[in-house]
């Protein structure tokens, strides 16, 4: 199957040219000026963008927590993603405390095939406990043997999925040793726990108290002890969804030094301050996902990191919650609230509209951080992550003039409500392709179920392919 | 003319794969994988990287300084740049004051056309004297009209070149206006004025007082105040030569704030120390350049700042006065040697391999650092600065494992010694191509004079072939 | 004449204690509690305050600038300065430029003896022009022979008393011979001249154009280069009246560091932001004192300076105008506006009220910011800045609760207007002396013309007894 | 008892006159000149300093730790602190886990008033364990009823003393209501513990890897973190023993922002490096103290953080532990070493010898280092840590031109070995009293046990006597 797409103007992480790409074998094997070879499916992209396929490398699917599990099926997120310009996205597969890494990676193997995704999809290892020394040895082989080649550990979240620094600091030696690259979801749980629980028995249960009970500089002190600890232990780090200037200065201050140090923000902590948990008819539900939406100060430092290269890359943190159902289990007490928002549709969109027609940064910039850095940092380039011949045909096709207004009545995820209700951005997808086969055209879904499939990925600065010397991020 | 460079690594400043390029009337018509379509030549890379050509963006050639001129003529140093992988130049075509920019201009010209270039050159415009109100329209016409888009001021050099603050600011503005770029060579002329005098009237005449009447605060000084003035005039800046910490602090606090201010360094800033300036015999004369060599914990800082991305290139200021007769007009009166040094045909060589093979920074990087941000920030891309279809074909292709000797016997330039003599590196180009055209091959040259030819760039943030959006650095 | 002072709390930059004050020969002979002895003159001071007198190290007192003389004279400056709590003050004698500095130092003290100040008073030399050698020489004499032990330089007012880099930077290698500490009006007067003139070219005159036409950042340019070339000579700076964030941050830096670089700011800059410039009726011409008011932001930076240690002094830069007659000869052009303005009576009143009455420093910071720093800076420690055996009786009696409104109508100075017009403030002095003489008493004044004296300063680091160490700042 | 001290230098944290002291009732009644009244004792203080007696807040006194107890009684450290200058200190009360503050404050009185000290006394109090909620309110009575106004945490020591971030943020928000000031041994336990498992596990056990299990980036991270709880709590933090940059970072920019934050050093981080545990007959046994000797380069670090202020005490933190029979427990297993080092009597001398005479700080820093600081930060201000009319006449008469020898031979403490054996110094204390008591006159001690008393401190920011306004720090 052969594909041709014409008079484009190719954008990659570095370049921006305008030319012709065509597409054989799921790979672009060639791109240039006026081609005229025949093609199975010709694409005229004139006047278009064609982008490498975004990469989501935060979400969380058929994800159960806090006794409920994310609405979102291996299906429905995927097509979503697709909507939304994203061709693989890396969800995190949870060790339950007490169980085997392998016993949640046949879970989440079996759940997502299952559910057949039309995008193509990784699995990183969230790391909940390391008393059996078994485990050890686990962390060795889901990076050689199965492709998963980065742990997620959770700093926050006391009693639950929470490790303490010992098996933080264990874990981070081992990915040293693996090769793997170590994420953290940091916050200090234990100062959390105890302003939760004093809120709670001050009576505080309403939605805004999530935001006062984990106040910015929980989120500071751990991304700073997950760094220093991190470069003690020589292994790669990577903070997820830093959502404050507190997280964003030691992070700063590491990758200044030269430390190897990244870290992601999300759309949710660009667009919305903490006045959104304190509307009246438990509305603030909706923004229950942590870290909390900040004082909106912290929004333009965020920006600002964005383009000046401190932080590497925007994921969505996708992890949806119905409001009606699920949202409302915590509506007389907002620690029973599931944590988590949605948002794996409408990253492109924001950050085309926000990001660069607004000026703040470059179309090149903006590929890096949705679809080149996530490729060079979680394994996946140079198969994915740019537009390069012999990468896959992962592509988006991107009309820099679309207009759309993001609404629940029209996105593709299963939840029932959309922060963005209401957005109006200029410049969406129009052709989502995947491996060269069309998954999204304009607002159809064109390809069936199980055009996607499971990614393993390279270590930490290697790269998938083989054919050249590694990954530089 | 069609060139079929096959099977070569290819790297950009983004990506790094395998694939074939075919070239068409000077420029990248085709990229792919095994393409077999007819070529008047074929060249087997594999094994090899293919480069885009380098950029240099400051050089010195037959440039009058101090009673004397530098001792390359246009034919030689395109030569020499050549054999160093450099397929474009800009050099500093200088006011002389008094005189009308255009008068220089014109002087420039006929030098260079008289000498016949083997590499494409571009012109910067060194302003030296605003007393003449008729400069300020001057300063528009030469961006608007004749592709001199970046204006070159010195803070140093009392009595002959140097402009006060009134003049320096006064050109920012224009440039905010223009769309040029401002670019300073950043030393505190009046305090280094004072303290040659000192020197002098002391009786200290040898070499190494060329360090101590120019101490690194005199750099850090001016640096910071070029920052604070452009970032006043809203124009966007650009440091020559940084030596020093001092120097790559307000570089690094203007960049993390997000101002508009990129910064160079030069390799022999990376290689030597003060200590050269102390030797017998007059040695030291060699080293006399500026800003000067520094003591030596500098050197890891600058490396530090080429790879967290505080400084954006490397350029050579290749400044060649002969040891012998030249630099020896100095022998008994340090602050009578000609300023400069050479270095243009080893640049490459040098940063591949301290810079790659000793894992300071990677090859993409090495791209950046040499090609595609000269490229981007001198209004050159992207017909120059990378490797993509419908740009130049300048293109290098670089043998990774080659040995090469540096030496000013073997070396192209007409300069009588070599900073470098006796270094060994691994990695040298084996084919140069100008616009499609193989000026080096191997140890030879084989094209004749004249292959090069003046480039009008691109006003800052503009792209020179108008087919895109712009250009983001 | 003996002076028994009872049952204050005495309180120096340090010390907080009650006890009792004896005075003989107009220093203090005796501290003690429940002291006995007979004296001339016994003062309750039971619910008081006892606090140093203060010292106020930049005034400007019949003063020329700008074709005009500031409104004081030398008595009702320092009756005014007395009434405000300060015993010593140190005034600017200013070299004209193409003259020696001893006949400007002549004229101040003729200018000061026939007007016979009722308060200490010294010099500080204002150097404005080095062209002929002799000065070089001068610089010693003032400060060995003549007690002038400080040298000021203005990087601003360009074409009248602005210095050049290499003027600023020979005198501070004088002041690193001669012991002298060099202050700085650290503004770039060449970029504010250009803005100005640009300013009234497109016809822009009104007061708001001060403050346009001289933006925080020509502060923080100059205020840097100040400090790199004093630590380069090696000489202390002080640097006068900061009055932003972009001069903090360069003195904080340096301070860091263990430079020997300190600063002072002014009550203007903590009370009045950039908007008084803007009011009707010429109004703003109250306000036209250099550097301008800043917007709001930066007062909140300077009184954390003041409490964090980085700012060592508050001075007032008294320099007045008259409202009708000397500001409105700029009425039609800001720039013909003298520059300056009033407050030598109020700056312990408003820092008491502000600083430590609303809680951003303690009493004991209080001292030491008005009195010891001065005192120790200015070479008049241990005579003046303390209160302990030995050291001049120069005291206030402050009650802490006297309820006072600041107003034109009721000040001492000579000037027709007071910036702070209305202010209300808690706290003032009631009896002030000089080495042990009352010179106000409540809302009197009790001591005639002359009760001040010239006051030889020592050099910087030393004390003015020579009892004991030397002096640290 | 009347006690008159004659012509001295009195040198406090500001000031610094020739004067003479009439002591009266424990306290000094009268400061003056040329003093003349009947006294019992006639001190002649002429050509020496008098000083404020040192405080040392940092010792462990008949401690019971790992299995020994340190080896000095409340007779000896006393009586070596005297010798050394020190006239009150305040020791680790430390609850054993499980039981109640009370039993260990009952437990350090009988032991305390057993061994009757010479010199005045406080307690911290060190809490391990708050399992039982009885303990919340031990911590607001030791304040309010027993004088006993710090919390001691210790962030290492895991699983014996050291407490999770549940109980330290706990304790911080307990001592913003009770007015205690927090106190923390910051090291990352956690870590720590996994390093030394591992260095013994790999056969590691020698002195050195004491040093090696303890790099300086787990003190810094504990730093950071006790920090910005502290903040979160607000509540005053006061970091003991900081040995390394990584821990003085965080706590000047805390500083810089105007936080509550101070922060000690000891002597042993300034003089000694982390080569003495590198050597042969296990010798290394003698520094193994905790943090341990850092890298040479830190010392500068620290000496600097003394004089520009971001370190605000110096205090000993002896704990003494002989080579034979103590630290020899550990000959065979580092981590069986017992924690600490001696240096109670050496203080004064050190700082004197290495900071003033090496001209690093001046003799009002010193004093404000040893003894104002400590004073006002742990509530003993103004009855201790200056000398004022009214404050308690605990006074050091120091003679700066005394040669000593620091050996064991000659010191006080009972422990067998001096970590500055053989140091030769200028300047050491010739007289020391306590409240107007004579304990140490040259080398003899001229007071019996039992001088010295217990002092119930006064909560962080009050003062201790009542009769001003609180303390400023």
């Amino acid at each position: 199957m052969s594909v041709l797409i014409k008079g484009g103007r190719i954008i990659t992480a570095s370049d921006d040219y305008v030319g012709d790409i065509y597409i054989e074998d799921e790979r672009i094997s060639l791109i240039g000026q006026s081609l005229d070879m025949p093609a199975d499916t010709v694409i005229d992209a004139s006047g278009k963008y064609v982008l490498p396929g975004c990469i989501d490398p935060h979400t969380h699917i058929e994800f159960p927590f806090g006794g409920t599990t994310t609405c979102d099926t291996w299906t429905s997120a995927t097509v979503a993603a697709a909507f939304g310009g994203t061709t693989t996205l890396v969800d995190f597969c949870c060790q339950v405390p007490g169980h085997s890494l392998f016993s949640a990676l046949e879970d989440w193997h079996r759940k997502m095939s299952e559910r057949k995704p039309v995008i193509d999809v990784g699995f990183h290892m969230a790391i909940t406990d390391l008393s059996d020394p078994a485990r050890m040895e686990e962390l060795k082989r889901v990076v050689q043997d199965e492709g998963v080649t980065s742990y997620k550990l959770f700093m926050a979240y006391k009693g639950s999925v929470m490790v303490d620094d010992t098996t933080l600091f264990k874990v981070m030696q081992q990915a040293h040793e693996t090769g793997a690259l170590v994420m953290v979801h940091a916050e200090n749980g234990d100062v959390i726990d105890v302003l939760v629980r004093q809120a709670l028995a001050a009576g505080h249960t309403s939605t805004i108290w999530h935001a006062r009970t984990r106040p910015p500089i929980t989120e500071g002190e751990a991304t700073n002890r997950a760094i220093q600890l991190a470069h003690l232990a020589d292994a790669p780090l990577y903070v997820v969804h830093v959502s404050c200037k507190e997280a964003i200065d030691p992070v700063a201050e590491a990758r200044a030094k030269g430390w190897k140090v990244w870290a992601e923000t999300c759309p949710q902590y660009l667009f919305f301050d903490e006045s959104v948990l304190d509307q009246p008819n438990f509305e603030g539900g909706k923004w229950i996902y942590t870290p909390p939406p900040r004082p909106k100060e912290h929004q333009e430092h965020l920006w600002q990191a964005l383009s000046t290269g401190i932080l590497s890359v925007v994921s969505t943190d996708h992890c949806p919650f119905n409001f009606n159902g699920q949202k409302t289990l915590g509506r007389d007490d907002f620690s029973k609230i599931p944590n988590g928002g949605p948002g794996i549709e409408n990253r492109l969109h924001l950050m085309h509209e926000f990001g660069v027609r607004q000026g703040r940064f470059s179309m090149n910039r903006l590929v890096e951080l949705l679809a080149t850095n996530p490729a060079k940092l979680f394994g996946l380039y140079p198969k994915k992550g740019t537009i390069a011949v012999g990468s896959d045909a992962d592509l988006v096709v991107f009309d820099p003039n679309k207009q759309l207004t993001i609404s629940a009545a029209t996105h593709h995820s299963l939840i029932d409500y959309n922060l963005y209700e209401g957005y109006q951005v200029t410049g969406a997808p129009e052709i989502v392709m995947v491996r060269g086969r069309t998954i999204v055209q304009g607002d159809e879904l064109v390809a069936g179920p199980g055009a996607g499939t499971f990614i393993k990925r390279a270590r930490f600065g290697e790269e998938l392919t083989g054919a050249t010397g590694g990954v530089a991020v």
